[in-house]
């Protein structure tokens, strides 16, 4: 089974990472990361790189197609080489998956019209747009495609993925290897949680 | 404020990745990615690779020190470099952490003796060989030396970490960013909590 995994300039790094620790463990999977260019790819403020090890043009099916998100994502909503690309993954795949606004690029593929989808809290607008309905949820399931909310919901959905894809025993297991029992020391990850002097400075120093 | 982060081969992904993105937002932080030579730095099984952009050689101080675990780190533990450098490190650092396996090139290192630790579920005995106490926490605070259970266990160690290297709201402001709102579909995160089957199956698979 080949996962394969998009990026592009400006990146979020754990949108692409968090879903591939949990998906790498699937017993007959193979992962590749892609880009326009082979070679790194950085990310915002640029101290990490990932290595793309094929080029679009290398890879021309997949069996789950998983659309990381990312500062850069916004200015990449009329790039065709990642979009075509996109959409003839889409052809192939038995699931198209995004994490945070990835959904963005998905909907800028014109993958989204009619669906319900989920994306970065910051983001809905922007998905709206492309005539997807938001749906305020950690992870949304419409037939093959799959929507994350931002950044860290990636781990959520990939053990959700799991499950679909071989059993919910593989997903508790690898669960288990990686831990995944989490306690934030606060309780803030999303608008309707987070105190207002957290999302005030966050506006500020974040706009 | 320098971070400093070392890859080294057959490394776990998320354990650096998860702290990264949380790290990465204080207002006066650079983080670098760190290895015995520039370049980069492959995980288990080798899908995935991160660059180091300065060899441990470049870097002589830092104010956070945060080593990530993974397979590779348990080949690790007789490596001079490698550890000479932990030692060098620490001797600068306001705060030196580990997340998941890394534990054991801290306790490797000689750093835990006689300190309250954390590990993987999967490595107390090699920790404790070390002269630390296995405490199974999700994060434990020891002074300056801060360990973080299994690999996503980071996260939640990177944002309490955050609230005492800045502020709580802060620390807030980055849980509400990168949408730290888990909510994993099963219950399976500890040995505590997964069910049979699932610690048959990852003893089999992932001996």
């Amino acid at each position: 089974m080949r996962i394969a995994i998009p990026l592009f300039d400006r990146f979020t790094a754990l949108d692409a990472v968090g879903p591939y620790e949990v998906l790498k463990f699937l017993p007959d999977a193979e992962i590749v990361f892609v880009a326009e260019q082979a070679g790194p790819v950085r990310d915002v403020p640029k101290w990490l790189a990932l290595t793309a090890d094929a080029a679009f043009d290398d890879i021309d099916a997949c069996d789950v197609l998983l659309v990381p998100g990312g500062p850069g994502a916004r200015a990449l909503l009329d790039d065709r080489p990642l979009l075509d690309w996109i959409r003839r993954m889409h052809e192939t795949s038995a699931w198209t998956t995004s994490v945070c606004t990835g959904s963005l690029l998905l909907g800028a593929a014109g993958l989204l019209k009619g669906l319900s989808a989920t994306t970065h809290w910051g983001a809905v607008d922007v998905l709206e747009s492309f005539g997807a309905t938001y749906t305020p949820e950690r992870v949304v399931f419409q037939s093959e495609v799959v929507t994350a909310a931002g950044v860290s919901s990636g781990i959520d959905m990939a053990l959700a993925l799991v499950a679909r894809l071989k059993d919910r025993t593989t997903a508790e297991a690898i669960q288990l290897a990686i831990e995944y029992d989490p306690q934030p020391p606060f309780d803030a990850g999303s608008p309707a949680k987070a105190p207002q002097a957290a999302k005030d400075l966050l506006k500020r120093k974040f706009p």
